[in-house]
Formats: structure tokens, C-alpha cells, sequence
């Protein structure tokens, strides 16, 4: 495959749902202190990497491909509060003020449209910034006015939608989310216990040609309606769940043990977090999204249909818990029960002090900027060389996903060098 | 390449040095069970990994290549201590009494030979069960009769040497090491400051037509003069150091910091055990040749000199304590400093407790069979490939060694499919 | 005060609900084997500790004030499965073969009378060696018979009850609990909602002439009915709820922060184990029980009233999963958020690797010790001085608990002082 | 005891060697931001701690006994730099530099004299704002003009001196430290090799009537010749070593297990931290100051010779690693290998992320506020009931410390109790 990719000329707007919860806020803040030289982009992918080439050089991942300057990119979002920018991520607490100060009149200037919101799909938030909508199918018109508005009013050749808001409350897939037809059926005839506003999030993106971003484990995009969409716009759809902290971990202590033929008894996952999203994960309909999308991964990787022996009897559990004195400061502990020689037990705990927001914020950036490059290349649909960054990967129904940490990894820099045209310089590389 | 490999015929005599110690034991004792079928060989990829070959199909690695049965493996070797292997293993106190019971009288049956030994080498131990030499090349002589001895008395058509003793005291490389000429030179003028008494078993082992594993971090095969030697033998010399647990955590962990582009500022990590190994390491001389192997491990993988922002100033300490309450099961604490987006400062902490020698003694099986399967293969001396085991790969003066554990593993994977010429089936296998 | 206190001649029978269980077992078959001298009483209080006299001289408590000797002890009680005591304590897993072995025959002498039991009351047991109860009143009817059988039959002088079972649901004081007339009634007219089965055996122990010990949380003896029925009979009651592991270290580190006035703005407790105990506990009506008990502990200590800068807003947060892997290895994992000097933030994280019924064990043996010796020197009612042995210590509605592990301490030595009439040799002992 | 306190009126001089050290400029801070009402003093006994008197009411400490009022102090000190508090405090990183700027104009006057310093007591410190001295007794007498002369220029009524500086290295003690005649004559005669600054500064104090607080576990003050000067001059000395961390932890924790009758086979405990402190532990010689400081804890809490089945055989281990990532905020890891019932082996695993000056700060302010309370009660001499503060509680030949944090602080309120004639209102208070 050596992809036709179109250059990234003029401006992209980067639309953000949840453009004032402290993902988004510490996301913008770090892009825009970066174009400005203030800091590195630490973290990113798309900014630091280097990839080694046919010719055994490393190279800058974009200075491989024409990836969108940090210079041309435009901040916006909807909220369900009204605050600016910079307000929001003060009351956030994640960055310092000194930090913040850097780029304080560029985050005031970035003020949230309304939006669309369903209290019965996040019950422990109570927005005041919120759209009036008639239905469901109102609500994607509406979202749609606003992406057009905002692409003509800062002159953006392009458009991208980042989900950076919560989890939503857990749903299985449904009828309705079967075909585009159904979906659109059950949009006009607003069924909003199995039309979630993310939905229409995507939706409206998709259809006003923006690639759409799932950072949360919402179901959303990850339905045959949307990949038909996606399909039928030629549009990349991306996510789900950034792979932020402590399933970051497994993912690479899984295919640890998996390598070494080490045998695993139970693995007792739990977290302690204070902020938004922890509170909204307090509710147990919302958790079990999040769970869900936690849980998958352990088996994936171990594949006990082929190991019996050693995965066959594996005790999952992950707890989250909110814990208001942390705040941003997610602290995941970890307990797996490993055997080896002779099925001897050993154990092995790990305490992960970690922030959410800056471990996300990176995340987010990155997928915004290969969704553009992927949309100017062609590619459609769902993109599996960007699971990497999700901790449930999407996928259609005849692929299995795939968890581990560095084969996800060999996934991208074979993308990258094959759009250009270039084949791995060796086995290891 | 398409090895053209000589079969598995006849028996395999393993003669482990340090045949009385914690490792040796337990992994005599596993194998010995695992061949009854009474336990399986965990943590053995030799004996359970599965590879995927060109058809799509996973297949075990030993029946893909001819690797030695466990059935024709014949045990033996030299200790300081005249225990037979299952009073030494009882002594141990790794395995249960219930699990030595299930091979006793085959354990009782391993006498050890008389060990080639010199106190200043490894002050903190005391043995009585020692060889009286004239001199480095009186030592060879006599290691080497022991072997010729323990081939022809069990019947065995092939053999291979395994280190599976203590640390020596720390030496750097010296003239006497940069040639073979040089080297015995030096065992002939008895110069027993830079012969060190492993050097004599390696060098008895190669000229006997047996590989050698060196599973410590003893200087030994790991210079210019035993690499000639293993050239004019045609011998594979593996090592060194086994890596089974706090480096094989690193060696993890490391890859995903780089992988994800976190900074790192710190990484401190603390060791308690209380076995003999242990206080062997008590002794600073033999913990420097420790400490030197398991340095290194992270500046390779992190390649300050390319992320200068991210690598270039890790403070990096390891610390080994011994502390007798613990015995065999070594417990290892890491603390790790990183830091993300904005320069934000995050830390892990990894508790790890292990058991040193459960650990080790499947490596110690797996490095024995690979290291038969490639003389037969006439792949001769560095292992390259079996890096995946090892705290300090060997290399030789123009490669850098490989200590990323998936890399490794992939090194592993194409070895095995080359050796009967089949190409890996896609870039993630 | 100095106690007129009766001789322990005779023969002193323990009868145990959930004789079967891990803590029981480990009690019975510990105290076996120290009365033969094969293992120390470690843990225990009554056997190993030592209090300083007026005189300045350290006496163990044993030689201070007549505790029934370990010699004299008969071991009998009731359980839901029928397995003799030995078979029960192998199905448990805490203690290995070899320590079983040691009283093996004294232990399959131990048979299981059928137990009083609802299932309502423990919705995750099926037990199979039941009584058939036409009410509660007949429940405490058939107990009250079991117990004067095995008085005579064993040819005891005292009795002891000690619950050693599951934690019964949750429920909150009610009319029935509040007078013994009450509690009689709704006995006789079978309020199967408000009774529970704890209830049935504490009232036949009491009337039975039998002090009543409670081991876990339940609201059992912790009601003004029962207090009355304790009264009237002149028997001692204890409980509740062991102090074994997390909470006995909270009692330690909590009053470390107070006395060194350092603020306290959040502690998690989380807890994994695999036992009986913990799949009765992962039923939220059950855990809700452990957990009032659990969490009252910190307020207790901390008197947020006294110290509001300090203490007057802890976030304090109490999980326990069940997990299989661990059975009795109950791991305990505490994260504690404490700030000092101008409010600078600090963290505790404890990672308590425990036994639950090694913990429990020598608890139980000193509770129904003590309360025998209370009994004897005429002290009924609730023995506030076993409070350091309780995670709930029960008392009156006029007083308040104390928590504080080294005041209980203090208490127990004062207690034991004035039995025999003496008085604290100073202010430090 | 009854004592008749002198009130506490003007000025109080508080002269800290190692002024712009962490932990001096943070009590400093600290204690001028109380003092305006902009932060409460945490961690401080002296200012928010209260007691129950003989009416069983709580009373604030200094609402029963006449301690100096925080506005009534003057502030200065020693320093081998010359920076001034607030470039000083600003270096150490402790403090942010918002908390700071509360007092900055204070922190700014604050400037040291030069310091009595000896390379060869602390071989990784290199000073700048060095004293000439021609010989030890010159450095005294240096010193004591420099108390004088602060004296008169601020107007104090007293003084007291306070050691916040590094350690020395070890000594152990001499025939010149048994006598206080022996002890000038060295000095006279210059032996530096036996007569360390710190003594020179205490020798200074005492003679000019100021109590002195050894901060840091230097011999200094522990030694028979000191005690004959503060008899002589009837002042109080206090020390040593701050107990601010891992040994405060100790010192709750080994209480626990032996109140518990908990048997103890190991403790290991590492430290990293990498503030001035952690440096000069770094030099062996000063580190094994700091080993002994903290080992001799434990032993004295478990009274092995009582209870050898229990403490008979405990492996005790202090590690200190410099780690300059974390700066001042020094972390401990501990592991405790304890056994119970039955022998059965439990663990601990304790890491507590604290901030070593955070801590430290309110030690320093009580013990300063404490010794010139002491010395306006006429105590003069080893101050006992101090040892709640310190690592090393010092003591005479014919004393032991005690170590239980709880039994320390039944001293503190038996002694302020008895100061104004009152007894403890119950054995529980």
C-alpha cells in the first residue's frame, strides 16, 4: 500500500466535546504552550517518535508523513458549563496556575458552545449549559449548525470531533444500532434510552466530513450504523477508551507473563480517583461501560483456548472507586497472583501514581492528528493501526482486536511506512 | 537461512556447575517431574510456546524444531558441598518436601563431582568439597577429565556445561582476555587474578565439544579469547545472567515509557534475599559484577542520546540486600520517577515477590536445549538469539545487544522459523 | 476493685458455631498443639504476655490472675456441613497437612452437632447439616438442649459459646431489640426478620449459664434485650467483630497521626480474600454489616469535633472483594492522605499480606479465656475491657468506645491489676 | 512535682545552625506564617495539641503551662552560605514559592553568620561562608560572641540553639567526652578529630545560657562531659535525631506486634531521598551516625531477652540512598516479616511518601518551645520526657530510652501535668 495522501494545507478545528473537563483543558493548554516552544509535546507520538526507515535511518514520525502543524490548529468545544477555557481548567486543579499563565489570554478566548446533553445518560452531572432539542435527529442538526459554524468562522479547512467528555451509562448493542437506516429511523422517532448524545455527536461530525474520536468506552461509534456511515461519508472513525493508566500497564505486563509461559491465577485491579469522571463512574450503570471495556483485555492477550494451563482459570476483577482527596490524581494498585516451575505462586503489586489528564492529553492529540492525516489519505472506517491508544479497540466482527502494548505499536510504524511506500527495514525494527 | 540440523539421537548429559545449588536443583527436580508428566514445565518456552508459521498455524517450538526430549537428558555435575541433590535441594528450601518427594530417589542418585574452586573468587563461601589443581591449566585438565568421565559412564552422545553457580568477584576485561593464545598463557602461568575458576569450566567444556551456559554475570565467555575458542571449537556459548526478575520487569516497563514517549527521571530499585546467592552479593566485590549487568539494561533500551528531553538525565540505582528471613524468595522494590505532559511528574512503584529460583530454572532448561539444538544446527558461538534470557546479552564488539523482552522474543521466533526456512506470516507474528 | 474470683477446676467446654470454618479449626487445632508443647500460643495474650506489678516485676498474665488452663479445654459446636473437624480445617487450606497431623486424631474427634440456621440471614451459604426449627423460640429451644448434651456428655464444668461464623445482614435496632420482654416475644411469634440465628444462640448460651462471645459484626448481643438477658443471668458478653488485620492497624496508625497532630484528609481501605468469609461478604446486605463496623473506627479516634482543621473532613472509604486466588490470604491495601507543616500533602500506603484466621485464632482463645475468668470473678454484662480485641467494641448507650489499640491495652493491664488488687506500678507500664 | 515557671516574657532568640538548610527555613516559614494567622501550625504538639486535666477537660497545652507565644520570637542562625532565608528556602524546594512569598520581606532579613565548620566532619558538604578558627576552643569562643552579639542586637530575653544541620560522621565515644575537664583541655589542644563542630556550638550554648537541641543524631550533647556542663550551667539539652519518618513509624508499629504478642523475623526498611541531607548520607562515615540512630529502636521496644520465641531472632536492616529526583520528599519502603499462630508467616509492606522537612518543622519548633519552658522550670540536664520527638532519645548511663511513640507521650502529659501540680485524671488519659 503506498497511500496518495493529500497535504495538510490551511487550518483543522479541533472540536472537542467536553471542551472544559480537565482532559480537554490540559490537552489544549500543552498544544498550544508547545507551539509556542514553551515545552515539548511529552508523551505524543505525532510529535516525538522516530521510526527507522528502509534506509535503517530513524526519522521523525512527522517528517515521515504531512501531519497538521501544531500552528494550524484551532481549539473549540461544547460544554455543559459555560466557563472559559482557562476558568475550566483552573477549577479542574490539574495544571498550575504558573503553567497555565503561559497561554492564559488564548484559553479565555476559547469558549464553549452549549451542549447537548441527557441527564439520564450521566446521572451525577448537572450541566447548566445545555441545548434545547426537539429529538434526538434535532439534536445532530444542531450539532451540525454548530460544526458549520465554527469551520466558517475560523476559516478551517478541516474538522475534527474529539469525544472528552464522560462515560456514558452502559447500553447493549440493539436493533436499532444494527444498520444506518435503524439508527436514523430511531433519531427521528427520538428513542433516547438507545440513542445516546454521543451519537449524535458522531453522527453529525461524520456527516459535515469531520473524522469522529472516541475517548470514552461509550458504545457510539463502535455499532455496524456508524461503520456503514463512516463507509458511506469515507469518513475514519477512531477509538474507544484511551489507554491511559493502569490498563496502559497491563497491556504490557500481560504479554509479559504470556512470553515467558508464566502462568496467571488472578489479577485485582483497583483505582482511586477524585475527579469528574470519578464521579460519574460512581454510578454503577456508568461503571459497568467502563468495566467492560476494562475487563476484555486480560483475555485477549492470554488466549486460554490456547493455553489452558496457564490461563485457564484466571480471576479478573477491577474496581474504581471515587475518592474526592486526589482529585485529577488517579491511583491505580494492582494485584496479580502469578505461578511458575512447579505451579509455585508468586505475586507482584503495582502502585501507579499517575494523572489522568496528562497521561490522556497526549493521547488525545495523537489521535486527532492521524485521524486528519488518515481522512487525507483515504482510509475510512475504522482505524485499527490507532488501537494503540484504546483500551477496547474498535473492530468489526470478522477481526479480533488486538491489546498488546507492542504489537499495537509495530501496528502504527507499519501504517506510517507503508504510506509512504516503504516496508520495515527488518523483523526487528 | 535453512539450517540443516542434526537430530536429537541418543542422550543429552547436562552438567550444571553448582549442581548443589537452589537453581540447580529446582530445576533438576521440575524437569525430572515434568517428564513423569506429573507437573508441567511452566515458564519453559521450549517445552509450552507456541509460534505461528507461514501457513497461519501456531505450532509448539519443539515441534518445529528437534529439540532433546526430557526423557534422554542424563543431570550431573561439581559442587563445593558433597550433598547429593536431595539433601542440597532440602537444604535449599525452595521446593516442598512433597514435590522432592515425587523424583527422591532419582535426586539422590546426582552425586556431585569435586568442584574446580578458588575462595578469593567468592569470599563468602566456605565449601569442602573441593578439587586440589596445581594450576588454571591443572584445572582444565581435570574439569575436562570429569567431563569425558560423565559422558562415557551414562552413555551420553552429547553434553553441555550450564553455570549455574555463584557471581564471581568483579574483573575488567585484561590482555589475557583478548586472545586465545593469551588466555592460555595465562592459565598455564596460573594467574589466578584474572583466570577465574568459571573461565576453567568454559574452557574445558568448549574443547570437550560441549556448549556452555554461563546463567551468572561472570565476566567467563564474555571476551575476545573464549569467543576464538568457541570459533575453533565450533561451540555456541550463551549467557549471561538469567534474567527472572527484577530486570525482566524492567525490561518491560522500559520499552513502555519509550514506547509511549514518558519522560523518566529516576528508577531506583531495591533487591532482599536470603539465599546463598544472596550472600555472595553481600560481598561488595561480587555485587559490582552484579550491578554492571543490571545497569546497563536501561540506558540501552532508552537510547538517551536520540531523546535527549526524555532520557538524558535517569538516575538509575540498584540495590541488593541480603536478608535471611526471606530464603529463596527474593522480593524486589522498584520505584520509578516519570513524567508526562507539561514535564507533570508520575511514579510507579513495582513490588515484585518473587522466587529466585522458580524463576531461573526454567530459563536454565530452555538456554541448555536451545544451546544443544544450535550445535547440531552449527550455529556457533554467541547466541544472539537467545538474548530474551539474559540480564546482559552478549555481543560481540560490533553489535549492541538487545534488551527490549518483545524484541527479543521476536529474535527468538525468527531464529526457530529460519532454522527451517520459513519467513515470519505477517509483520505482528 | 478486687475480685472474689472462683477457681478453674474442671473441665472448661468451648462450643463454637461454625466449628467447621477456617477460624475455628485454626483456633482448635493451634491450642491442641501448644498444649502438648509442640507450637507456641504466638498471638495469644492470655498465654504469652506479660504485665508489670506493683513490685516493678513483669508476671505473665496466666501466673496473675487463674485462667482455665489449656489442658482442660473441650472443644465441641455446631456447623452447616458435617465434616469432622480435620477433614473441615484440610477443606480450609490455612494450616498445612503436616501442622493437621500433629492432633489429627483429637481433631476427627471433633463432630458438628446440625447447625440453627436461615438462609435469608446468609444468602451465599448452602449448607446441608441443618436443624429443623419450627421458630426461633424452637431454634433457642434445640441450642439450649445442645448445650446441656455436651455439658454432660463431656462432663464440663463451664461452657463458653464463641460465634465464630459469617457475618449475618445487615440490620438496624428495632422495637424487638429493645427490651428482653420484646425480644422473647418475637422470638415466640417467629419474627424471622428481626431474629436472626446469632441471636437464638446467645440467648441459649446466656440462659444456659454460659458467657457469649461474638466474633463477627452482627447486631446479636448488641442490644439493650440482650444486655437485660445478660443482667438477669449474671453473664458476660464479648465482641464484637475480631480485630485481625486492617482495622488493627488502623488503630495503631490512626492515634499516631492524632498524637502527632498531623491532618487526615482521605483513607481507602481495600481488602481481597478468597476465604467463606469473603464470599458471604460480596453480598452487599452482609458487607454492609463489616462495613458499619469498619467504619466507625477513624471518627472514634480522630474527634473531628475537637480537631475540625485536622480531622473534619476524611474521606474514608472501606472495600472488600472477594477473590478467589488468595483463600485465607486475606491482603489488605490501605492508601492514607495526611498533610502537615502549612498543609503540605503526604501519603501512606500499607500493604498488609495477612492470615485471616492466623490472626483470629489466638483472638479467640483469649476472648473465651477471658470471658471465663469473667464469669468467675462475677463481672457480667459487656466486658468493655476485651476491646482491644474488637473491631466494634460493644458497649452501653452512656458510654463511648474506645478504639485506640494501646488504651485498650492499658485497659486489659488495669483490669487485670485490680482483679488480684493492685494498682498500676506507674504511669508508663 | 510542682514546678514554680518562670513566665515567659520579652523576646526569645531562636539560633539555628544550618539556617538555610531545608528543614531551618521551613519551620521558619512555617512558624512566621502561623504567627499572622495565614496557615495553622500542623504537626505541632506545642500549639494544637490538648490534654485532659485532673476536671477531665481538654486544655490546650499552651493554655496550661507558660510557653513563649510564637510573635514573641526572633529568628537567626548559622549557615555555611551565605544566602539569606528566602534564596535559601527558594533552593531547597520544599516549599512553593506562592507559601513563600507570605513572609518574604522576614525571610529576606534573615541572614547567616558565618558557620563553624569542618570538612572532615561532612566530607560531601563545600561551604563558602566559613569561620577561620584557630583552633576548636576559638571556634567556641567565635561562636559565643556570635550568641551575644544577636542577643544584644535583637533584644532577647533568651535564647536557645538549635542543630538543624547535616550529620557528622561517626565517632564513637572517647576519654576526651568522659569528663568536662577532658573535654576543654581537647578542645584547647585542637584535637579535631574527637571534638566535632556541633560540639563546639553546644559547649557555646550551654555556657551562654541557652538549652540546646540536637537535631540530628550526632554525638555532641550525648556524652558524659556534656551533661557535667549543662549540670553546671543548669540548662537543658534535648536530642537527638528528629523523628520524623520511617522511624515514627517503627516506633507505632513495633508497639503493635508486641502488644499483640506477634512474633517478628525481619525489617527491612530503605530510604531514597535526595535533598543536603541524603547527599551527605551518602558518605558512609556520616550514614553510619544515622545506622545506629536507627537500629537501635526495635530491640529496645521487643526486649528480646523477655521474649525470645518472639523477637529472639529478628534480621533488622536500615538502607539510605541518595536519589535526587525527589528532592526533599524523601520516601521509605519497609517490609516486615512477622509471624503468628502457629508460627505461620505474615508480611508488611509500608511506603510512606513523606516530605522529610514537612515533618521535621514542627519537631523543631516544640522541641525549642519545650526546652525553654524547661529551662524556666529550673530543669536542667538530659530532658527525658522529650524522647517523643527523637530517633535517639538520649539518656544516661543508668536509663534506658524509651522508644513506644505512645508511652512517649504519656511522659509529655505526665510532665506538663505535674509542672502545674496536677495528677493524670485516669490510667486511660
Amino acid at each position: 500500500m503506498k497511500e496518495d495522501i493529500k497535504p495538510a494545507t490551511g487550518r483543522l478545528g479541533i472540536l472537542i466535546v467536553g471542551v472544559g473537563g480537565a482532559v480537554a483543558t490540559t490537552f489544549i493548554t500543552g498544544t498550544l504552550a508547545a507551539r509556542k516552544g514553551m515545552v515539548k509535546a511529552i508523551g505524543s507520538i505525532s510529535q516525538l517518535a522516530k521510526i527507522k526507515m528502509a534506509d535503517k535511518k530513524e526519522k521523525l514520525i512527522k517528517d515521515i508523513v504531512p501531519l497538521t502543524d501544531l500552528n494550524d490548529i484551532v481549539f473549540g468545544g461544547w460544554d455543559i458549563f459555560p466557563d472559559n477555557a482557562y476558568e475550566a481548567a483552573k477549577c479542574a486543579e490539574v495544571l498550575k496556575e504558573n503553567d497555565l499563565n503561559l497561554v492564559r489570554e488564548e484559553l479565555e478566548s476559547i469558549k464553549p458552545i452549549t451542549a447537548a446533553f441527557d441527564h439520564n445518560w450521566a446521572k451525577r452531572l448537572n450541566g447548566t449549559h445545555i441545548k434545547q432539542t426537539a429529538s434526538r435527529w434535532d439534536m445532530v442538526e444542531q450539532i451540525r449548525q454548530d460544526i458549520r459554524n465554527f469551520k466558517s468562522a475560523n476559516h478551517c479547512e478541516r474538522i475534527v470531533v474529539l469525544w472528552a467528555a464522560s462515560t456514558e451509562i452502559y447500553i447493549p448493542l440493539s436493533d436499532e444500532h444494527q444498520s444506518l437506516a435503524a439508527l436514523e429511523k430511531a433519531m427521528k422517532e427520538n428513542k433516547t434510552d438507545v440513542i445516546s448524545p454521543s451519537m449524535c455527536y458522531a453522527y453529525a461530525a461524520l456527516t459535515e466530513g469531520a473524522p469522529f474520536v472516541m475517548g470514552a468506552p461509550n458504545l457510539c461509534v463502535d455499532t455496524p450504523a456508524m461503520w456503514e456511515l463512516a463507509e458511506k461519508t469515507r469518513m475514519p472513525i477512531a477509538g474507544k477508551d484511551f489507554k491511559s493508566g493502569q490498563t496502559l500497564m497491563k497491556t504490557v505486563l500481560a504479554p509479559m507473563f504470556k512470553t515467558r509461559m508464566l502462568g496467571v491465577s488472578g489479577w485485582f485491579s483497583t483505582n482511586i480517583l477524585g475527579n469528574r469522571d470519578g464521579e460519574v463512574l460512581d454510578d454503577p450503570d456508568n461503571f459497568k461501560t467502563k468495566e467492560v471495556s476494562k475487563l476484555s483485555v486480560i483475555d485477549n492477550i492470554f488466549e486460554p483456548e490456547k493455553y489452558p494451563d496457564l490461563y485457564g482459570d484466571v480471576y479478573h476483577k477491577v474496581r474504581i472507586n471515587y475518592y474526592p482527596p486526589r482529585k485529577d490524581n488517579k491511583e491505580a494498585w494492582d494485584n496479580i497472583d502469578i505461578f511458575g516451575w512447579m505451579g509455585y505462586p508468586m505475586e507482584i503489586k503495582v502502585n501507579f501514581l499517575c494523572r489522568d489528564s496528562i497521561l490522556a492529553a497526549p493521547i488525545a492529540l495523537d489521535l486527532v492528528l492521524f485521524s486528519d492525516l488518515a481522512m487525507r489519505a483515504g482510509m475510512w472506517g475504522i482505524q485499527t493501526w490507532l488501537s494503540f491508544f484504546c483500551k477496547s479497540p474498535m473492530h468489526d466482527n470478522e477481526h479480533q482486536p488486538v491489546h498488546d502494548l507492542f504489537t499495537q505499536w509495530r501496528m502504527i510504524k507499519e501504517t506510517i511506512r507503508s504510506m509512504v511506500g516503504e516496508q520495515s527495514p527488518g523483523y526487528l525494527d
